[in-house]
């Protein structure tokens, strides 16, 4: 795995990051590609929302259970967000604003500033949008969640 | 990054795989967590659906520009689904059926057997869903895309 680019937001401090992108609507950050990869960001510019795949680098260990923002009860880590999963993999909706040669402008942006940036793929809603589904535990605490912001999630 | 189990589908050949879950409708496959992992998976059973994170295990080379399925001009790598970017990292939204133990069941899988599996997240949709998006040079092929087979995408 190597890093593609590096995610800037205005999240500096994990104590002041929102924990999920609906959390973060209207907030607007940066990648900024390795030069290296410019070329494979030709067509992305015709999509209004991207994936963004990224190394949670805060993240110093591994727990199986944990006990998510707005809940008391442990959690499988599998069903949850936390950034303490085996591997430190985060993954974000975002919109896409503007690329202009290696900077992708982007809203809706969750991530800790400075974030290694490890894959970039277009969201196609024809593959990707589910109509119905449901979410265990997290259904009675997702419009609370919206308002939260992290405090220890990565320790 | 470490594996943390494996994906079983019923495609033993890049030749038969379909080339998104949309051409995977009710095609079930399973998830073998490895042991050591499986009290991540507490209360993941309560999700209907969940992102599958894994590495494209047959692909041996990077290629920053690649002409997509049911499309005939160079796209940028970061603009498709292709196995041939930087980093060799998959993402399907799959239905889950059923978790024992350490075998999860899910229905919509479109990926090659014996993928190495690198993570799971419920798929939340007060967070993940977009309801108003644009996909760029994909517009026209999504249905076609659907009924499309892999032929030469990891080559």
């Amino acid at each position: 795995m190597e890093t593609i680019g590096i995610i800037h937001s205005p999240f500096k401090s994990i104590e002041d990051m929102p924990i999920q992108p609906k959390g973060a609507v209207g907030i607007e950050g940066t990648l900024h590609i390795n030069e290296d990869y410019i070329e494979g960001l030709k067509d992305l510019d015709g999509f209004s929302h991207i994936y963004i795949i990224y190394l949670f680098h805060k993240a110093n260990k591994t727990s199986l259970t944990v006990v998510p923002f707005m809940d008391t009860s442990e959690r499988g880590v599998f069903a949850t967000r936390s950034p303490l999963r085996p591997n430190h993999i985060g993954l974000s909706i975002v919109e896409l604003i503007k690329i202009e040669e290696s900077i992708i402008t982007i809203r809706g942006v969750d991530v800790l500033d400075q974030t290694p940036l490890l894959d970039i793929k277009p969201y196609i809603a024809n593959f990707d949008s589910v109509t119905q589904s449901s979410s265990g535990w997290m259904r009675a605490n997702v419009d609370e969640i919206s308002k939260k912001r992290s405090d220890d999630r990565f320790k």
